[in-house]
């Protein structure tokens, strides 16, 4: 399933009130984990997978990419990107992540942020990146992570009060979709296990480069309070692979 | 701190009552997918860190190995392995893991079975093993999986009734000791995260060629159903290293 749920109004309108869509990346509290993984970008031919407003495909133009390629299935997302954008060498296109297409290393980079749990199936998306990837290039991407998504229910365990007593782990197993309520908007996901992410990659050919699981720093936390469970248990999981250059 | 609980009576009487301490391996719910990221053993040098009653010494002794080094902290444990053996090529030595001091290039694997969650500081085993390994070699290893050590209290979330509910994470992100009481003892285990394996493994120098969470077959479930529960969180994670021919 190919899911499109940006282009729902209610969900749209959701989703751009939410602090990362009015305020970029600096309000992602992944984004500096992220970040820190980019290889060298001058000169480089990106491709964002689920580009969303394009925050990231500016971003790595900003920092010297040559060109960039921002793909989502959303229409309204895409909109917005183009209006945001005023620069020819950032193209975005409408296409489903489990659609791309590219040429054999035509990128420097694929980059994903917080994509690929709405995709049902990573291993073929996986090998169609490390084809599309120039050798020595890198793939690095951004999910909800397993312990996040395991269960389906995405909240805490609660004391009569409301307070977070502890984050319920349940089904890690059993992969596949979980339909979950987000902005009022029934909303599929699909759980994997990290060794699945991990094993995507290496099936593919990837050597991994780093696992992270990003944690709000000490001065997130001082600036964001209401972060302070984030601390409590992973959320994200970010993965760095790259295509050996000798292969 | 360097741990050993098992040279204390009681404990070492509990442990010795689990099936894994009378039945060997095939008690072990993990060992099937430790077995199959096992390198080629024949002629190889082995060196197994806690290695307990030495059940993996024997193992990779009778696949082919050369020559096996098994270390433990636990006189209790090495006394049994060695009454257990009649083998001139497993050498069982007294020794922590944080204490290992090898030849460089000394061993084509280095493996460990569910010890490395007692030792505080993984960083530097991890250097360590790295050195005394061949080019090529491989570091396999097994530890309790970090959503199963994070939380501290090691079980269910429970009805009135006593059912499992879901598996608590709370304090992922607060690396260290953890008090658990197992067999009626006050055991430290040291929780990290799983990038942490992961991390200090790259930081090594070790390409990461497999990490694995394992879980029960079909048919191991049906042999043992008191393992149904084992399907809804991780409770192991395995992590297959290798030192890099061309370094």
């Amino acid at each position: 399933m190919k899911q499109n749920k940006y282009d729902d109004p209610e969900f749209f309108a959701g989703y751009s009130a939410m602090p990362r869509s009015r305020e970029g990346l600096d309000a992602a509290g992944e984004w500096p984990a992220l970040r820190a993984l980019l290889p060298p970008l001058a000169g480089a031919r990106v491709l964002d997978l689920g580009c969303g407003y394009g925050w990231h495909c500016r971003y790595v133009r900003e920092a010297g990419a040559a060109s960039v390629v921002g793909i989502d299935l959303s229409q309204k997302m895409l909109a917005r990107a183009r209006s945001l954008t005023a620069d020819a060498a950032i193209e975005y296109r409408r296409m489903a992540i489990e659609d791309i297409a590219f040429a054999s290393e035509e990128f420097d980079l694929v980059l994903s942020s917080l994509a690929f749990h709405y995709v049902e199936r990573f291993e073929p998306v996986a090998a169609e990146i490390w084809r599309c990837l120039k050798p020595g290039g890198t793939f690095l991407f951004s999910v909800e992570h397993p312990v996040f998504t395991a269960s389906g229910q995405q909240d805490w365990h609660r004391d009569a009060a409301g307070r977070p007593l502890h984050w319920p782990v349940d089904r890690y197993f059993a992969e596949g979709a979980r339909h979950t309520s987000w902005m009022a908007a029934d909303v599929i996901k699909y759980h994997r296990t990290v060794a699945a992410y991990v094993d995507a990659l290496l099936a593919a050919g990837f050597a991994i480069a780093r696992l992270v699981e990003p944690v709000p720093t000490a001065a997130a936390l001082a600036a964001h309070p209401e972060w302070g469970d984030e601390v409590r248990r992973p959320i994200f999981l970010i993965l760095s692979a790259v295509k050996a250059a000798d292969r």
